[in-house]
Order: structure tokens, then sequence, then C-alpha cells
């Protein structure tokens, strides 16, 4: 076995070797620390520099973020797999817990009832929890596009932050221009590029920063 | 809430509609009908056209995998994020499970006590399983790289099937040629770009053909 190709990292180094990479190759940008970070660990998860243009953040959108995990903000995914990645250590130690409709047996009988995906009825059951809350929506537009209109008329309150980075080809783009349109803060990933990783990047970015573990 | 710019697509409709634009896209192509689905599941579930270039099977690599995944074997995941993305119906219908080490206890205190990263001892204790085993590897080239070793020396027979799909930018293009130099069949998408999301799509694509559903 020729192992010899390889870099010696140590386990512990991997990460920082990597954005020592992403920072170079990524060269002069105007991206604040803050955003810069979560720009870079988009880039960390994807390997895709694309994600430095189509990123798009609101002004307070990293800070309303941060304020709303520190006060134990539920994260709402529209996917199991968005769930499954959160760094649930952090989020639990300022109280918050990731949350996903996507699976429930009630969630899948409705839609079908009513003609909607499966993934807009989820957004109304989380339409209806108390307490601050994050969005983190990394596949389904139809997700995006039911709390776009549930903030619109008034059915739900504003959620602190809406993370908007569906991936595909049907009104994925559309979806994310109607997000920006709101004035609900938001970070979204415009075309069609995003997904599960991306969505969880950025919502572990936002993690490290409320601890203030820059993670980098 | 102007919606007007969204395409009207009933929700059983959005996939084949999504599956008719990447074909379009996608243009002439020299793919087997097989090999093609796959290739357009990534697609699908990236939005990135580049895996259509960096996608690379090995000769047998969809006709084994589907094999084994109809024979129930355990698909070893390297994150609980590809675990979670698994459709685990298809793949318990044949008998088959989803596992994932990297979050065990013992796996952390005697990654720590060698100097290893939990994604290689991991793989150590995947080895020791019974059965057909298919790998899936979207995230630590460190992974990918123990599963070689052990297959080069013997310590573990060789898996039915590696899907190589790291992603980053700390030996990960390495680790992916070190897996095309073994004998084992793979599915790899050369260079950095791989991910959870790629992974799953390819898992859940394998099924998809294993079903005789190519759910296009």
């Amino acid at each position: 076995m020729r192992v010899d190709g390889l870099q010696v990292v140590e386990p512990g180094d991997i990460e920082r070797h990597s954005f020592q990479i992403i920072g170079e190759e990524l060269g002069p940008h105007g991206f604040d620390p803050q955003t810069e970070l979560v720009v870079k660990r988009v880039i960390h998860a994807t390997a895709d520099f694309d994600f430095a243009r189509s990123l798009c953040f609101t002004p307070q959108a990293i800070e309303r973020g941060m304020e709303a995990l520190q006060g134990g903000a539920h994260v709402v995914c529209d996917t199991t797999m968005v769930a499954a990645g959160i760094n649930k250590r952090v989020l639990g130690s300022f109280g918050g817990m990731a949350h996903t409709f996507i699976g429930d047996a009630d969630v899948a009988q409705e839609a079908r009832a009513r003609g909607l995906t499966r993934s807009a009825v989820s957004m109304e059951r989380a339409a209806r929890m108390e307490g601050p809350l994050v969005f983190a929506i990394g596949n389904a537009p139809t997700a995006l596009v039911r709390l776009c209109e549930m903030v619109a008329d008034g059915t739900m309150r504003k959620p602190q932050l809406v993370i908007g980075v569906p991936v595909g080809f049907v009104n994925v783009v559309e979806s994310k221009e109607l997000l920006l349109e709101t004035d609900v803060e938001s970070i979204v990933a415009r075309g069609r590029k995003g997904g599960s990783t991306v969505a969880v990047a950025i919502v572990n970015a936002l993690l490290y920063l409320a601890s203030g573990n820059r993670r980098e």
C-alpha cells in the first residue's frame, strides 16, 4: 500500500490546516471576521469556492442568529440529515434543540390530503412552536416558500433567523429570492446550490461564534 | 407576498421535473443507464454538474453494490449525517441497516490514546462486522485511508463496495487516488469535492436500482 503521497497532519491539526488553505485560495475579500468564518466553514464543507460569491447575509443575520442560539432557540431543520449534522453539544449547552417534523406520520397524511409537500406541512408544525426560532432549510424550496407565506400573512411570528440554502432545480432559485424580499433576517446561498451540508456548516459556524470558540 | 415567480409543479412531479432539467443540461454523455442514474442523482443532490466529470466507477461497482444491498449488506457510514440520509425503508426491505461508529465513546477514547482520528478507529470497528459490507465515506479522508490500509494488509476482507467521496483540502484528493489503486470495487468523486449529500445520493441511487425502482 503506497501511502507516501499523503501529508502527515496530526488529527487535531487537520481542520486548522484546511482553513489555512481556504484562506490562501480565497485571497483578499471584503468579509467582516464573523461573516468570513461562516463563508469559510461552508467552503470547508463543500470544497466549493462558488459559495464565497453566492452567500448573502442580511445586515443583522449573524448577530441575531447568535443571540437567538445563545437564548436557547429551537433550530428547525427541513430534513433529518440537517438535524443530524448540527453540533448538539454546543446547541444543548445554550438550552436549544434541533427539530424536524418531516418524518412525522401525521405530516405525511396531511400533506397527501391537502396536495402539499411534507416539507411545507412540516413548516406549519414548526410555526406553532414557542420561543425563539432559527430555521435551517437545506433541501426543500417548498418549505422555504411556505415559511415566507406564513410570515407575510401573519400566520406565524417572525423567526429570529432563516438559513435558506435549498438545493436543486425546481423553484429553488425563486424560493431564495422570495426569502430575500421579506424583512426576515436571513443567510441565503443564491442560485441553485446549497444542501444539507451547507445548512449544517452555517448553523455550526453560528454556534461556534455564539460560544466564543471560532474553531479556526 | 409575490409568489407569481414560482413554477406550479405538483409535489409528486418535482423530482421528475428536476431530472428532466438535469438531462437537458447534461446533454450527450457516454454513461450506461445505471451509471447515468447515479450521476444524475448526485447532480440532483448538489446542483453541481462537475460531478458528471469527477465521478469514477470501477467496472463492476454498480452491479456488485446492487447485489450486496439486495443481499442485506450493512452500509457503514463515516458520519451520522450520511446514515441519516440513507433511505432506511428500502435498505431495510432487503434486510440491511446503516451503521456509524463515529459517536461511540470508546472510539473517541481509543482515537485519543493512539493519536488517530475517530474516523480511522471507527473503520476498524466496522472491519470486524460480519456479512457483506458497503462503505459510504462522505467526509473523512482518514477513514478512507485506514480502510485502504486494512484491505491491503489483510486485516479485513474486501468490502463489496466502497463509495469514496470525502470532501475537503487535506489528503482528500490523495485518499481517493489511494482507493482507486486498490482492487476494491469503488465509486469515487475525484478531486476535492464530495460530502455527505453525495454519499447519500449514491447509496440511495443504488438502493432504487436494486429495488427495480429507477425513481426517475
